[in-house]
């Protein structure tokens, strides 16, 4: 039995109501096993703007660093998108959320359930057997550097920055990672434009050394957005920068035949923060339609990687994938063949879910 | 009758192959319709390092002010991006043209052709009917920023930087096309993160203000890396800035079945310069195997665009199409079913299609 508090922070759009069924399914594993969950809930993003004027109150970034894990929903508003010019923004409380608690290493690993395969735009024997794990940087590039205005407000500009040190730390545990799985890396950058890239590069090279055992190939990124939709079994382990990982892991989402099944973890010098890589989906939010799997899947991997529970991560993941086998679907992995009965919201999947836990 | 003259620059790798190709359909249209095209080549890339210590000699650089049109083919070797400190790269070359003349569009269709709707790893009914034009911002933006190292070396950064007039003149281009298509513009930027994806934003919002008729949509480059695949017929025209022009139209190239047929026309201020996306492959480099329709396609282009020449550009895409209608194929863009004696190498698919024009 352990004892763990655990931060519930929903967010915008449909992230309050995944990280709903997210936080069942933690609530279920902890009378299953016998261990003793707490709670707290916070704001962020739109929803604590509009409340408190701060896209990440404080309160909210002390309750962070005070519990076990956070499980995190999304920020975003349309609002904002279409005001170029708005000052605060959700954004920034994510983003500021992941440089206070250090979080530079973003796991997105993108694996298709089998029963998922047809559910994918792609052809299914090109996905069969694709098992990818991304390592996005996550505190540094073009999201962190200085940006702004000159020339009277006529030009715009954002500094993409890398340091070694920051190279090295993402990179080592892609390396360690590989070393666990295929033995393979693939290091994405633009280095043929780049100086960070550059930079990136040489880090990369000089890590490879150290882990002779991992096979490291270099590609750029243009290059990897095609070979990832082509020949998505090539990739084991891919680590990239900030910005080409946003990138990448959405295009990759398509592997695992939707954004609403993918979830990831940030981690780095303390609080891991779990969450979907999907977004607020302002369009369909408050309708009950869903997917929580992502959310569910985050708390699967917020109980291995924060917790070390794995029989607890794999008793989620499988009751994932028996409702799915059941023949459950959520809208957006429903194809053409699904019947109508077996497309259910947010709330009933969910539920299926937990009842195979 | 036109006289026009033509630069050749084929470049590196399996730019000469290809580019040899595109030239002798140019002298087979030349003949057909009764034109005088004259011809000269010049060097850039690697081979223009080794010739010369240059990646774009003066001269090269003269010889396309001069020209009416430039055929190209691709630049880069293994060499320089195996070695992240190398002072002068192949690229070097590309960029400079790029910025010398002016080249501020790179216009790069994605359109399946019938035939080779099942040689993509996407499936044929999510593609059938896909036809989208990308606008990709070609001059300023994290290329063409300052760039460099700090911290004794320990920092490397590059800045991403856009004017509200640069926006403008790229935008205005893809409002114009969007008219003569579908009336349809999806505008790609990270607006929520980068102050140059706002500044973008707000200049595309103004220019729609002048051009009711075409609907504009705004989206994230995560959010595209993902649609692309999942629905491409949901795009007509698409606008974006300069990075993520290259990371997401050869990802879109997977639509067309092959980066191999793939053309683009780099248009601006002065002569327009016309080559394949694909960029040198030197591991299929002097094999003959390399796929010359992205070439040939190129040339298409330059035909339509520069010279103004509409049924000259046609005959070239139909003999194209038909050598496909054939089954003549090249490695690239065989599938299963292709029968083995259908594979041609690069310089026997060209003398296919030659014959048909
Ligand atoms: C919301 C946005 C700022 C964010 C990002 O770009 O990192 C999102 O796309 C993500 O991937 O978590
Ligand atoms: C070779 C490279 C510098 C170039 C680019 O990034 O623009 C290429 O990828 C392209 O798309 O033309």
């Amino acid at each position: 039995m352990a004892k763990k508090h655990i931060l519930i922070v929903p967010g915008d759009g449909i992230g309050q109501e995944v990280t709903e069924v997210g936080k069942k399914v933690l609530e279920k594993i902890a009378a299953k096993f016998g261990h003793d969950f707490t709670y707290d809930e916070a704001l962020i993003g739109h929803v604590a703007i509009e409340a408190t004027g701060d896209a990440l109150p404080a309160e909210t970034l002390e309750k962070m660093k005070a519990s076990d894990a956070v499980l995190f929903g999304a920020v975003g508003h349309p609002k904002y998108d279409n005001d170029p010019s708005a000052k605060v923004r959700p954004e920034q409380g994510l983003l500021k959320m992941r440089k206070e608690l250090g979080l530079y290493a973003n796991l997105r690993p993108i694996k298709l359930f089998d029963e998922l395969l047809s559910a994918s735009s792609i052809k299914p024997e090109i996905l069969k057997g694709a098992d990818i794990l991304f390592f996005r940087e996550l505190t540094g590039d073009i999201y962190f550097g200085e940006k702004g205005r000159k020339n009277n407000g006529d030009t715009a500009y954002d500094v993409a920055e890398y340091s070694r040190y920051e190279v090295e730390r993402i990179g080592r545990k892609a390396f360690e990672a590989a070393r666990t799985r295929k033995k393979h890396l693939v290091s994405v950058d633009k280095a043929n434009v780049l100086e960070s890239s550059r930079l990136w590069r040489e880090e990369i090279q000089k890590l490879a050394l150290e882990y002779p055992d991992v096979t490291v190939e270099y590609q750029f990124v243009d290059a990897t957005a095609m070979l990832l939709i082509k020949d998505p079994k090539r990739f084991d382990v891919v680590v990239t920068a900030n910005l080409f990982g946003d990138i990448l892991t959405d295009e990759a989402s398509q592997i695992a035949g939707s954004m609403g099944m993918l979830a990831s973890a940030s981690i780095g010098d303390g609080t891991g923060v779990y969450e979907p890589i999907h977004g607020s989906a302002h369009d369909i939010t408050g309708k009950g339609l869903a997917n929580p799997m992502a959310s569910i899947l985050s708390a699967a991997l917020l109980l291995d990687i924060s917790f070390g529970m794995k029989a607890e991560s794999e008793a989620v993941i499988s009751a994932v994938d028996q409702v799915l086998k059941k023949g459950f679907r959520t809208g957006d992995i429903a194809d053409a063949s699904t019947d109508k009965s077996m497309i259910l919201g947010t709330h009933a999947i969910g539920e299926e879910i937990l009842k195979l836990i």
